[in-house]
């Protein structure tokens, strides 16, 4: 009986194990896809704030879903995860506060974009305002890049 | 004085061929770009789909974000590009039509989640509507991935 029991124990443990390892992957698997949108979205205003391209017309609806999908990264990130294929430090968890408060900065810089765009303002500057908090979270708590 | 006109032609080929080759890198750039964002938004709302994240709440705003940005794919393959790391087939430019019609057709479907989404309504088939719509313009236009 007393083996029966542990074994129990064992096979819980091992299937939360499992359950918990699938939860992992997925919220990685889901913040990974936010900062791809993300990525995008930036990487579109890019070129036409450049003038590589003369899409225009694309800026304000890129701007409004940058900065919807911005207002998602907490969120996204709440759930620490461990393994797996990321560039997220630990700091992310250990500095939670911290981490909001740089991926809000980013939403708010986003909002600003938009609002320069409706009013037919000064973009270049904006885009900065984007770049800089884009810059400062991922300096603050993404890994390095190896050169 | 021929020899001089001749190479200033010369040189104003060579220039042409430099501009059209970065216009055609930024082409290929920009619209790599709209397909992360779309790919970013379609693997959240997949996520969220299936239940491996608890963020229901952002399903609108991505939805919205892949509308807008689904929008803008016909703009975005316009100019055809040669050479570059793409999937892209050039049937997209023999058939401007057919794929302008499958791009707007995943458009559609991107407005039909959004307000299944609103409605609070049946989001699996949504959801179906839009892969469908998808998969079906990456078979038409998009390079076979090797196996």
């Amino acid at each position: 009986m007393k083996r029966s029991k542990s074994m129990i124990a064992y096979a819980c443990a091992a299937a939360l194990l499992v359950v918990s390892g699938m939860a992992n992957a997925d919220a990685l698997k889901y913040r990974k896809a936010v900062m791809k949108a993300i990525g995008g979205h930036m990487g579109s205003l890019g070129q036409i704030v450049k003038g590589g391209v003369p899409h225009k017309g694309h800026m304000l609806a890129h701007a409004m879903a940058l900065e919807s999908t911005l207002d998602m990264v907490s969120d996204a990130f709440k759930t620490q995860t461990s393994g797996g294929k990321t560039t997220a430090t630990d700091k992310i968890w250990t500095d939670w506060k911290g981490f909001v408060a740089k991926a809000n900065d980013a939403s708010k810089a986003a909002n600003a974009l938009v609002r320069t765009i409706e009013d037919d303002g000064d973009i270049a500057p904006a885009m900065k305002g984007v770049g800089k908090t884009c810059g400062g979270c991922h300096k603050a708590f993404r890994k390095k890049k190896k050169r």
